[in-house]
């Protein structure tokens, strides 16, 4: 299979799974009276759509900085995308989970720690797919210099530590937990960014 | 990243958003004996079924003019961009939001107002990639005709008033507010709007 | 705007409605001892999915061989072209509707001719799009010939005729009335109706 | 109509089925003080959503190896590529319809075997396809050898019947039956499988 079709799929699974956030987002009942307020009250979900959209894009601008000098899409290929658009598809589910659950008495600890698991997730499965392509030379059309090559690994290390404080942080405050899934895509997104992939 | 790619996912994300405006709409539900009357009761869905769909329909269109002569996608575009899907991607809420609470004694006016804002949410950030592309002609193929660009500044000024007018009148009357929404969509579809965008 | 880059969006709006169509069809709720029979209970919710599944299926073949001839897209066929996207997105909403009330013992005739009117919607902005086309030969690569031309406009005919009339019906008989529809899907495939668009 | 826009719209649908998977995965309400368990309870849902994943994105490596080669498409290669496209869409009702009933203590049955059915129907659908291509060799720009058609024929007649074997079995231990899906598209993606396409 040709990569451009390999990217062209990936294009449209992310482009669907980034707007079916605004589906986990509801509309208040009944509320009237105190719609300014109740609409105030659902926070997490607009902070939530935010935090997932800019990381589903930021992951969609990246898939693309590394599938860009594919020549050759392996069947190993396909399969370590697919885990990463399941990965990524997953996202609206944990989306919606942790901005129902924030501000709950309770539960609010589990809900964040997913949230985090799933963008810890999908980094992590991101980042086998550029393993994979570093030890298949064969399959990139030009190999990436011995810099570019650790600042990628040191950029995708930093996201997952990250990550993985954010679910350790979940069990201590949970809207410390968003605030650093918040922070990783705001610190991607940077340009001045000295460990973010160029565009 | 090519600008073709920006613009193919960026097709995709409109797509998907003008599409799931229909989700919104529900079926009554018991209703049988009087199902006419259920279904007329309900259309302030319809009205903003049509009116957010050609919304995001023109936005498109424009989206295409600005990009079509860009030559290279620079990070800050990519993230601008992202902000533009970001507030389109959101309006089958706001939709859903104005058509639940238009006809209910209380909550019209915040509904309607906040529905208002999601175009001028979306103009807004449309207007700032127009921007950020006028104060970097190296990324564009032509640069446009003196005349061409203040006539896309005016066109943007007046859509932007004709949003915030409606904001502020959705607390006089949401019906009117509504309207004016309709009219700006109206208006930018017309032919022989000396502002449109050529196409 | 190239005509390519309004069928591309045209496509992604047609899969995307075609696709939402099956979140209209509902899992039974507490029906374990009954799944069989529950399951039964709802099929015209499958009818009404696959009779609209194939109908936006035709309309997108023909919608290509349409647009195939398109060298140049005004404002006028980018609108026109909307309110064709507009018709076909609402009809997961109508066939929800259809499928709700079928079997309900009071609102099948009003739900089973809003579903044929939403069909016969689509048919209409789809015979102006062709009617706009015929009056602007110099949009077009290829004029098509006479004997072509009269058949399009017959077949067009033909298919509003048949919705017209299954409007109607469903006033006597709600199942007779999607029957219609799901005649015309089947004409309309069938390799030798001799008034269906070359493939 | 040229395979390349039949291969898009498919593409299209594929992605748009397989991402709206996730929206039958609900968000366990007023559960806080139990979420983890809650979470763990609702874990046939995550198993449905890895397996109709993967057995989607299996489908349209196939569909694509299969249609690569086609130079024509004909008015009945298109309606069965729609009837795939149909059976595929559908599979997100049959993976919540099995995950909502594969622990409750009744009805188990038939939900893994309407699972397990749409499966094999998607399965089927993709063998007519492929049939219909052997037999009409003038459309393919390349006739396959007698070897590699021998063991697609083999591949497809395992996976039907493995199918066929979890209908079956569903009615002895559903969760059985569920594990051969799981099982049938890991065989598939084996990289050493001898009865899968080239990629």
């Amino acid at each position: 299979m040709s990569p451009t079709r390999l990217e062209a799929f990936s294009d449209g699974v992310f482009a669907i799974a980034i707007t079916l956030l605004v589906l986990e987002i509801h509309v208040p009942t009944n509320q009237g009276e105190n719609l300014w307020r109740a609409l105030g009250d659902q926070w997490p979900s607009y902070a939530g759509y935010v935090v997932s959209f800019l990381t589903i894009g930021i992951i969609w601008v990246n898939h693309h900085v590394l599938l860009d000098v594919v020549t050759r899409a392996t069947r190993a290929l396909l399969f370590l995308n697919l885990v990463l658009l399941m990965a990524t598809a997953f996202i609206p589910f944990t989306t919606a989970l942790m901005a129902d659950y924030l501000r709950a008495s309770q539960g609010q600890d589990v809900a964040a720690a997913v949230y985090s698991a799933s963008f810890l997730l999908m980094g992590f499965s991101f980042a086998v797919i550029n393993l994979y392509l570093q030890r298949h030379g064969d399959l990139v059309a030009e190999v990436i210099s011995e810099q570019e090559r650790r600042r990628r690994v040191l950029r995708s290390v930093i996201g997952q530590l990250a990550y993985a404080v954010a679910i350790a942080l979940a069990f201590v405050n949970a809207y410390l937990s968003l605030g650093i899934c918040a922070l990783v895509a705001v610190y991607y997104i940077h340009p001045g960014a000295p460990l973010t992939a160029e565009s």
